[in-house]
């Protein structure tokens, strides 16, 4: 969209596996949320619009001397730049059993979610291995029929261990708990269980679960399998070296989203992490910078911005965890703040709003925050994703000017971003007494 | 709050005229939303849990020779360092009838509320005069009790029109026309009239409006007698002159809040712009700066941050309108983007989400932002407010990397900030042509 439109003369072809896809993140809420599955479809409607031609196809490999890629079907099309948005695969767990029946993972087709949801609504008893976030959102959804059982299995010690600090993944462990969900951190799965079909799981202590169908949700891979039998470098979890404006190792070839390496915005390490928010940024730089390099250094670094809902509780965290600076050398000053996300709190539909900011000790640039509370977190994440994006420290954000309402968010004088900031500030003073 | 925690060793103590006070934002809510307007009750707590000493008493002067306030009961304090935050004084307009029983204004006291809400509560027609943010606010307010006729008359062309562009203006009339309001924009209040108490009010082109109780809501004005008979300096609007430390003409005095002179972000013109949210930020600001500066150009002048919600409407703006770019002669481009709050759009709950930006139009840095839409606008206009108050650029957006979910917030590929941002950049590369 973003090359097509900055480049109007130049043919844009998307060439696409799926000719049936949906909106990926919305893919648990097809099971109970959504009345009709069919809701989350996405069309081509927006691209054919914009002039684009849409293709549905396999391509199945990539020629970088004659420039022409290959498709299952035979067909052969030739580029002035190609673009590589092949996203992720997902992974399977080396478990006996896993190929059997009964045994399921995430799909981005319709075909293969609205074959998923009827299994889902005839299953009384579902094992999900992998709590991370599409597996904790996929207990929350499965838990809106009311008589199912839920199993969530996860080998670290938290849920969403990666993205949150202990408690608030101690936070999401109770809400999911509260709906009925079983809980099994720090266990793995031994086998996966019966005949044909899945009639059990066993876990690494020698419980065994009996289940109708199981969920795996461990997490995902960059697809780099094309580019990588076409020559381009290949690095870090098997993903695609791209440089700042998504250039690959060859000539006119790009790469964006999650076959792309992601680099972490305060390191710059290669980071597991893969986003729809940094696909669709990267989309526009490299959209923009095809013919050219236009846009400089703008895509810096991810910041790992997520949210996710939870219950009804939201969740939220953009940047360093306490967990990754500890891990990566970071000496940190930490502070937390809540307030109802109304004011006065008791305005009907308040909720507690909580704020975690973590910050450098001693430049106070603002390196990651974590949210939870009712709706308003969505945004309010993006606002410290903002602030991390453009190194606000913990000073600007004391002096920061928002805007308030008793209706919309916390009171001016209690905000808990704002406060998590002068608590820091505090503590900064107080360590160069 | 701020002075005590940076300087634990001296003693602060707060002069307060108001002994009963109330969360000021919230006024209009303690008319029906709060099923007691006791709930909306400020008290002392949290400042003597701090150790500050709090006063109640009026202050009727300050002598700068001799470092005393004097007390209407004829107490006498002294002071290493003042700082005057008088806040405003209500403007009454001058209307003939204006002191007729049976008009009123808002009073930041709980007893004057109360009985506020006592004779609302019993009052069938009511003629709310100004409709800016208090004025639209009661009226939604008001609107629902059932059997109520209300009647907002606003001299300007358009209701709220210093805080939105026409657009928002024309929504908001809009909403408070389907709760059955009566809007009499562009029509001034002739005279109020009645025997004793208000019984009619007349508008300019004659037309009578019976009602049985008048709220003027017109604006205010910064409260700095006390200042101007001290000899501090006084500038535009009457408020009290300061730096940007807020420290006045007067050695060893600040003042913060409503009554010191408030300064456009872009222009550095005396800004009449009044909020709490730059209140408190100044307080901070003084508070830390007080025995010496120790937080360097940190309020550089007001960048407007409103939020509010009309008949269950969101809506907030920051920084520059439209309008205020043509009457400062800031050359910009502007876009406006909409998509659901929610992906896939049919999610329950889903609302309409809009957002106007406003660029500079060789520079590209953001100006301002309107939004308009659910409960998540409350907490997206402070991102807006982060990225003026950091001179993001339109390009900056446009890569921007925020957190997504389809319970949350807008699809990553559509998000209104971006997307009004992207759109803007097409519109900037089409002019250079």
């Amino acid at each position: 969209m973003t090359a097509k439109s900055v480049y109007p003369d130049k043919s844009v072809c998307l060439i696409k596996e799926i000719g049936d896809g949906v909106i990926p993140c919305a893919i648990p809420y097809m099971i109970h949320t959504l009345s009709d599955p069919k809701q989350n479809a996405v069309g081509n409607m927006p691209l054919e619009n914009a002039g684009i031609d849409v293709k549905v196809g396999k391509v199945v490999s990539l020629d970088v001397k004659t420039h022409t890629v290959t498709l299952e079907s035979g067909e052969v099309f030739s580029y002035e730049r190609l673009v590589l948005a092949t996203g992720t695969d997902t992974i399977m767990p080396p478990i006996p059993g896993v190929d059997k029946e009964g045994v399921f993972t995430i799909r981005k087709s319709m075909s293969a979610m609205t074959a998923l949801r009827e299994i889902v609504h005839k299953s009384k008893r579902v094992a999900i291995i992998g709590g991370g976030f599409i597996g904790a959102e996929f207990a929350d959804e499965l838990s809106k029929a009311s008589d199912v059982e839920v199993h969530l299995i996860e080998i670290m010690p938290k849920l969403l261990y990666n993205a949150f600090d202990d408690e608030f993944c101690d936070e999401i462990a109770q809400v999911l708990y509260k709906l009925g969900i079983k809980i099994h951190t720090s266990h793995s799965v031994l086998s996966i269980d019966g005949n044909n079909s899945a009639e059990s799981v066993t876990l690494d202590d020698g419980k065994k679960i009996p289940v109708d169908m199981v969920l795996v949700s461990i997490g995902a891979k960059p697809a780099g399998k094309i580019a990588e039998d076409a020559g381009l470098r290949i690095v870090e979890n098997g993903s695609i070296w791209v440089d700042e404006y998504m250039r690959t190792s060859t000539e006119n070839i790009f790469a964006v989203g999650d076959c792309a390496v992601k680099r972490d915005f305060f390191t710059r390490k290669a980071a597991p992490v893969w986003l729809a928010s940094t696909a669709t940024a990267e989309a526009r730089n490299a959209g923009t910078n095809i013919f050219g390099i236009r846009v400089l250094h703008q895509i810096q670094g991810t910041i790992a911005a997520f949210s996710t809902q939870i219950g009804g509780v939201s969740f939220a965290s953009a940047g360093m965890t306490c967990r990754t600076c500890e891990k990566e050398g970071f000496r940190i000053v930490t502070a937390t703040a809540v307030a109802p996300d109304r004011h006065p709190g008791m305005l009907p539909g308040a909720r507690e709003l909580k704020v975690k900011l973590v910050f450098a000790d001693r430049s106070g640039i603002l390196l990651g925050g974590q949210v939870s509370g009712g709706p308003s977190v969505g945004e309010l994440i993006n606002m410290i994703a903002l602030a991390i994006q453009k190194k606000v420290t913990v000073r600007e954000l004391d002096m920061m000017q928002i805007a308030t309402h008793p209706l919309l968010t916390s009171a001016p004088t209690v905000h808990p971003m704002i406060g998590a900031a002068h608590q820091a500030l505090a503590m900064m003073r107080a360590s160069v007494k």
